[in-house]
């Protein structure tokens, strides 16, 4: 500390934590945790920026709307660079199986859940939250895992084996049906992977 | 008309219309249409019967509490009685083929689409609605359809393969994630009619 800095005109001075490297950090934690809370509607930038300690400015300095903070703070669940290696791998052999692995695995952990399911209910009930899901998330997504698939149509083929997996997290965690809602993972891989394989493969 | 009837004591009296056998089907239409249009969380019963034409009480002596009227409103979507002839009258051969061709039916007609829509919408976003299509519904429906099958497990498999078309609707329909949105329906059916097929069939 070197004592205060200048103040910049038309910009309110900030403590050092605010404008620090942890404080995007902190924001994208704190958008999540609002998010998977309070739900979409509910949730504003004043209020991420209050659980994250920093000034609102500085939420939409770093990510713009509230539509864009909550694209960011999605993104990791989805980021590319996360999935595709753990999934693609090691080629297309055996993909079935990884990808509903890695899916469900991501769904039990409770700490990866909550925002998921956050999401979800936001994109099922708001179209701002499902432009959100479609654009910056399933569409890079998909079109990631869908160029290293050697089948016709491989857009359409992802997303065919991306909807079983939606539609059995939905049974599973949302509403809860048994008897899918206490059944072994195993035993939902097992039975889904062959699935999988055929969509992602087979022409 | 013959004058007025005697006018019992403790309860309103009514039109002759109110209580007609058309009440009933007036009430359930209304009650769709509410749910629809409003949401679970903005229906009322007194809305409903507002819409309906009727006093609240005849909604409350014809089907209960709010719940109630919602599990009589969507009951007739998932009614055994129209979709287990349509699904598994001609046995299981062929069945995953009919099944999807049923599904995607339901839902590419805009009339069926918009109340199912409500319920799915309703269902993921309050423990109320979603209990009631887990209690009244799928179970009702599954087990039906899993008494017809001959494989190990047979309601999971019937949920696995429900969760399947539940997982194609809402990235078609409710999320529209494109190329599944505008997809033609017999490329979705060609592709998960041999998945259905295997999951309610093969050991």
């Amino acid at each position: 500390m070197t004592g205060a800095a200048p103040r910049r005109r038309g910009r309110p001075a900030r403590k050092e934590a605010d404008t620090g490297p942890g404080a995007r950090e902190r924001i994208l934690e704190a958008a999540r945790t609002e998010f998977a809370e309070r739900g979409y509607d509910k949730t504003s930038v004043r209020g991420i920026a209050k659980a994250a300690g920093v000034d609102p400015a500085l939420v939409h300095h770093y990510f713009g709307t509230k539509d864009e903070v909550f694209a960011a703070a999605i993104e990791v669940s989805f980021e590319p660079a996360n999935v595709i290696p753990a999934v693609l791998g090691e080629g297309t052999e055996g993909i079935g199986e990884r990808l509903a692995r890695f899916f469900i695995g991501v769904w039990e952990s409770p700490a990866t859940r909550a925002p998921l399911l956050a999401i979800i209910r936001s994109a099922m009930t708001h179209e701002a939250a499902a432009k959100v899901l479609r654009g910056f998330v399933l569409r890079r997504l998909l079109e990631r895992v869908a160029a290293e698939l050697d089948v016709p149509d491989p857009k359409f083929r992802a997303e065919m084996a991306a909807s079983h997996m939606i539609g059995i997290v939905i049974l599973r965690y949302v509403i809860q049906v048994e008897p899918l809602a206490s059944a072994d993972p195993e035993d939902i891989i097992e039975l889904v992977a062959p699935t999988l394989q055929r969509y992602l493969t087979e022409e």
